[in-house]
């Protein structure tokens, strides 16, 4: 079987990795030479929107996936008419507006933070009287790690914080009071079977995430189990969803949801029995759905940035380092270490350890 | 980081992805053209003793490394005067010999059966007159998976078993009364460091290796450890070795050895910290060794001839699928299973489970 990836990045590298056992061939469309996807199988070297590049990966993959979000829709949803693309494309094009993606969970009676849009600094105006400081303003669209959001907290800065982000359409969205945040990651197969992984904790560092704890038998495990089922069947999905919550209080708040892997999610290739990656390609090329069940205590570090001493952290028991094979550069993820612990305490002592060579 | 590696199947395709994550690419010599790692790397389509293959794989790898025993002595010692190659060739040209390799074992004090060389029809008589019935012909070199070996129950049958291994340099073992048969895998490093696996319990059909069940804390594992330190240490070895043993009585007795990665160990991809093929190219490349701790009672089985509904074994849970894009032909190994289990009694059910549906 061939699997057609738009992307050929880190995601689509491990999903590539993972299909190998399955005798599966991933191929991509990427614009950029060197991705590091792209030693893994067939590597067209087209923009995202062009034609020739499109058709050929239809013609050439039994099914298509991506691996990112900001794919242009109009041409994914041409080649989703020659070539059967999952995650639907529908699930994308509701991600990649801010405004459209919070009014989806809020008709799904999943909870959000207030929300309002905004078009013009006007409606900032309004939008900040009808839901209060402190907000965050946020384009509507190609917003990732922190990118294209400016914090309102009084009204002195409306007019930079509109200009800040580029004057485009956008949402105001309410402060969360949250104590942690945190992420669901569900699969879903054609034919309608859901299998969720465990609550993951995120901790973030200057907007992008460092580290990823998972929550065994976490009390709220039902809560976000059933937010995420009701946006993974109001979207007739396949494949993996990640949705990202804010605990606050005693319940889980929708921040937003991914329709692929999940960088909160890198952890289940050592730490659960079927990984993200193998689930996604399981549900995107319909075979059965591989088990959710966490393996042991476990979390993730990203390495972003410099290169650290990867020889240190390959001496620390229970750490799997993951390397994207990405030219380091400020800000860029190059990769990540999963540690595995026989318990929490151990897992927490392991963590700290990384943390002396992983310091961005 | 870039590895060579003489031979492009499956275990050099499972050493090539457990090389991705750690940002070391490897590269194949190998005469077939459509060798299953060949995808995951540059192929050197030429055969292992052929000059410029061998020179152009010393040129464009750091290090070199092979996949199978029967890599041809002479080229193998040429290439290593112009790349590193690990395991040691010393270690590769013993166990291209019985003989060589029986008189090693014994020489280091590790027991092994009563062997005697055989050179003609007359040595074969002296032989079995010295170790006694029953016993086994085989061949000194070439012989894998029971290929060149013929059992000698008694006096008549000694011509015939002479002309059926073809009548080359051979040796006869005495039959050992063995309860089961066992591997223990090492892996060591440059700087001496040697870490092992838990013993593994091998049951063969028809020759061919069709389960391994890890033995976790068995009575044995010092006494096997001891016998494997022993070899690797006088070997000056680098990489994964493996031990092929009996257990006969209250002791093991040492069958042969594997200067390579093995089939007894491919559970440890999903069933230990760090995989024999992570640990294999992290010794080979200089890198630290990993844990060899097992996560869970394990076991592997072999998918040997035609492909069984690998469907019906996605499902079964903790089951993991490994096939090697191999064309099915009897008695060629195309893939193997891993099934893990959070006790013996349920890994003992699901192996059950499976060999439903692997029935060669």
């Amino acid at each position: 079987m061939k699997l057609g990836i738009l992307g050929a990045g880190q995601l689509a590298r491990m999903l590539a990795l993972a299909a190998y056992p399955l005798n599966i061939k991933c191929n991509f469309l990427d614009p950029t030479a060197d991705s590091c996807a792209a030693p893994l199988g067939t590597h067209i070297i087209k923009e995202f929107d062009d034609e020739s590049g499109l058709a050929q990966l239809a013609a050439e993959n039994d099914f298509v996936s991506f691996e990112f979000e900001n794919v242009p829709a109009t041409p994914l949803q041409s080649l989703a008419n020659q070539v059967e693309v999952y995650p639907p494309v529908k699930a994308l094009l509701i991600s990649q507006d801010r405004l459209t993606e919070k009014n989806t969970l809020h008709e799904l009676g999943i909870e959000t933070a207030p929300f309002s849009a905004v078009n013009s600094l006007d409606e900032l105006h309004q939008a900040v009287d009808e839901v209060g400081y402190p907000g965050i303003l946020k384009t509507r669209r190609f917003g990732y790690d922190g990118k294209g959001q400016a914090v309102i907290r009084e009204k002195s800065q409306l007019a930079e914080a509109w200009k800040s982000i580029g004057e485009v359409p956008a949402t105001y969205e309410g402060f969360v009071n949250f104590s942690r945040e945190v992420s669901i990651i569900a699969v879903r197969n054609k034919g309608g079977e859901t299998r969720c992984y465990p609550l993951v904790e995120n901790v973030h560092r200057n907007g992008i995430l460092y580290l990823s704890t998972v929550l065994e038998n976490d009390p709220l495990q039902q809560q976000a189990e059933s937010m995420i089922n009701k946006l993974i069947n109001e979207l007739d999905y396949v494949g993996v969803l990640v949705l990202e919550l804010f605990h606050a209080g005693d319940k889980l708040v929708a921040n937003e949801y991914a329709p692929r892997v999940h960088n909160t999610g890198h952890w289940t290739i050592e730490g659960a029995a079927c990984s993200q990656f193998e689930n996604h390609i399981r549900a995107v090329c319909g075979l059965p759905l591989g088990d959710t069940q966490v393996n042991c205590p476990v979390a993730m570090i990203n390495i972003v940035g410099d290169l650290p001493d990867t020889n240190e952290i390959l001496k620390i028991p229970g750490a799997h380092l993951h390397l994207y094979d990405k030219t380091p550069r400020a800000g860029r993820k190059i990769g990540h270490v999963t540690v595995c612990a026989t318990n929490n305490n151990e897992l927490q002592s392991r963590i700290k350890e990384i943390g002396k060579f992983i310091n961005w």
